[in-house]
């Protein structure tokens, strides 16, 4: 819709037609973590703009209900299957796929059980939050511990609702430094959630007589009135697949700077389509929102006849779990190992606040550099507050391939409700740039 | 403290003294405010380090109450009296001026009374707490509108005493876009602060009788228990002018990029020197805390013998009032003007957090650019959440020297607590884009 808006801002007289399978178009699907933890907020609250105002204020011929299921690249046509209108074909002179990104489901027995659920969609939001009223959940298992398992979380403790978190691998946050995730652990046990990493899961029985779902995992058995999967995502890049469109990391379509597929009137934007990494140039699946818009932007002027290129991601992100906010950005210890760097690393403890401001709490960093040519390369940070926000300030450096040392040198703001003297960031490049000498 | 520190841990062997007017050595001046603001915590709550500790655990030689009155750089000496010595005289290899600044005290008649009181240093804390605790402060008239002025004000009214602010410009914050400072005015005003802008203060007169202050002003006579004096400072640059050192702006001590005055031999470091601005290479004097420490730790630097530089400083700085964060980076349109830019401007007004989440407050930033080389100026930014730690992933751009549009593509974090998916700062910077074009 990003794009769709933009191609009639820039031209009017563009003829412009969305097909989408669902019928909601353009919604905060970050935000239905927050809203499901509020039984008496609506979940169309999130939606940000109605389709009647696409269809009439900005005349985009928005057609919901409408799914593709092929796409002929030589006569340059989509055809598919409309709820209200049977089959359709479509021409194009230009085609955009954003067709997003569905939850992973792993493929154990009992996974398709009635109250096993994802979340993706403002559809998925709607019917996990008719699920918690119609049922009396008391007992929620998460199968996952990525951020939006750990949203969940969240949203589903503050509604009182037992959480139980599991997933075969053995760490939570395996990229984040473990002195920082074991804070992030602690924030969610003391929350009252438990944490089971490390075990498989193996398989999902519904107990008919009584609603309750068995989830069975190597070591043991954890039961449950809803279960969560939410293991990650993966590209809806079948239709460019089927259709010879080239693709790349994790299955994401490939597109170049100009969000062009292998196939020259066809972008892919969007959860869908792959990414290049700033650091490393290589391409990278890191789906995330504002890199989704920002593509559907580009596309959108390179359509309207301005060739527009978009920069690559850092994977900067940020998320909060309880009272802790968890911000990341570059690459991790082991990403930089991966990608050939000689990284060093410093992982520091300080506070948030001035020498004897009130409130000061705890904040975590972990910094990390390229020994060879000084490169900042990726800082994760933890704490109360303070993180989210302090986080870009990498992002920029990143963006401008600063080293540590000339990151050290940034003149940052400093006011005692808000940082120390030397801003945590600060002391963190400080302490690195001296282990990198 | 924190050149001669540092300097001792380069160095053990050596020979270390420091001369300190005072006795207070090491303290968060800029904590100084909000300790005022709670009558139960005692000033020295702001020492972040004990003299003994210098004198006995880092073997520095602290001497106090040593006030130095003259500096000899033929026989590279120093001079002076001491509260329990008496007269002395020191010899150096290396000097360090690090005398700090001084309150700017207005000459008008009865400037001078008992309750018109200054704050820079810790003992002018000390003196306005005591002030405050001995007699029945109800009413304060505050003399200049700048950040302290402004703290200043934030702390009395949390004591709930009645404050008004005087000072001569018309305008609140002129560095700042007006849409921005209405803002602040008005979250001062609805706090129950005064604002007289546009009068010069004529005089202050002290009856005798009852105690009272009554500070005579263009337009009208405002009448208190207390004045405070917080019109900005000046360089304590004397010392150095007498030795016939270079003075620059504002009479602060001319320094290279290693801290090195005029004599070779000679540094000066923290808010008696100046400083060379990033974006326009000019000597500008904005004394701040980081600055100040950070042209410490490179002055001991250098005398360990590891020449080292310090970056320019972009006047990046933030404070509080009340519940609004106001912080700035780099030039402001008249600045921009003044420095020979062709600058192009963009205001804009949003939220702090995502569409439809809870607890989103308005945010308003102003961003200014240069039309010729399409290079980002400077952010001024206003807000209750946010904006301290958001104006340094503008600073770290200013360092990089990014243009607007490469800013606007910069990848920040996104979560919906703590912004919409196109941060603030983005979405200024892609309407300045297109205002530039």
């Amino acid at each position: 819709m990003s794009a769709a808006s933009r191609a009639k801002r820039n031209d009017p007289e563009l003829e412009v037609t969305v097909l989408e399978r669902s019928h909601d178009v353009s919604y905060s699907a970050c935000g239905m973590p927050y809203n499901i933890a509020e039984p008496e907020r609506e979940i169309d609250d999130l939606v940000v703009r109605q389709a009647s105002v696409f269809r009439e204020k900005q005349k985009i011929n928005l057609l919901t209900g409408y799914e593709v299921t092929s796409l002929n690249t030589r006569n340059r046509s989509v055809s598919g299957r409309s709820e209200t209108e049977g089959e359709f074909t479509l021409s194009y002179d230009k085609l955009l796929i954003a067709t997003g990104a569905s939850p992973i489901v792993p493929e154990i027995p009992g996974v398709d059980s009635p109250g096993v659920l994802t979340l993706k969609s403002l559809n998925d939001g709607r019917e996990i939050k008719r699920y918690l009223k119609d049922h009396s959940v008391r007992r929620v298992v998460i199968i996952g511990m990525g951020y939006i398992a750990l949203e969940m979380c969240e949203a589903l403790r503050r509604r009182d609702i037992k959480v139980e978190l599991v997933k075969p691998r053995p760490r939570l946050l395996p990229w984040m430094d473990e002195t920082l995730s074991d804070v992030v652990r602690r924030e969610i046990e003391e929350n009252g959630a438990t944490l089971y990493p490390g075990q498989t899961i193996e398989r999902i029985i519904r107990r008919d007589d009584e609603r309750a779902l068995d989830v069975v995992c190597s070591r043991q058995t954890l039961t449950a009135d809803m279960v969560l999967l939410a293991i990650g995502v993966t590209p809806n890049s079948q239709l460019a697949e089927k259709a010879g469109l080239e693709l790349s990391v994790r299955n994401a379509i490939a597109v170049d700077r100009c969000l062009r597929t292998s196939d020259p009137d066809i972008f892919a934007a969007g959860d869908c389509a792959d990414s290049p990494h700033e650091i490393t140039g290589k391409k990278r699946y890191i789906p995330l929102a504002l890199r989704a818009n920002r593509s559907g932007w580009a596309v959108a002027d390179t359509v309207s006849g301005r060739e527009t290129e978009v920069q690559g991601v850092l994977g900067t992100s940020v998320f909060r779990v309880f009272d802790l906010e968890i911000a990341r950005t570059g690459l991790s210890l082991s990403e930089a190992i991966e990608e050939g760097f000689a990284p060093e690393t410093v992982s520091i403890k300080t506070r948030s606040r001035a020498h004897a401001h009130p409130g000061s709490t705890p904040i975590y960093l972990q910094m990390v550099g390229d020994k060879k040519t000084g490169r900042l390369l990726g800082v994760q940070m933890v704490g109360q507050e303070g993180v989210a926000h302090r986080i870009n300030a990498v992002a920029v450096a990143l963006h401008a391939k600063m080293t540590v040392e000339g990151f050290s040198q940034s003149d940052l703001a400093y006011a005692p409700p808000f940082s120390p003297v030397w801003d945590p960031l600060l002391t963190t490049a400080n302490q690195l740039v001296k282990r990198m000498k």
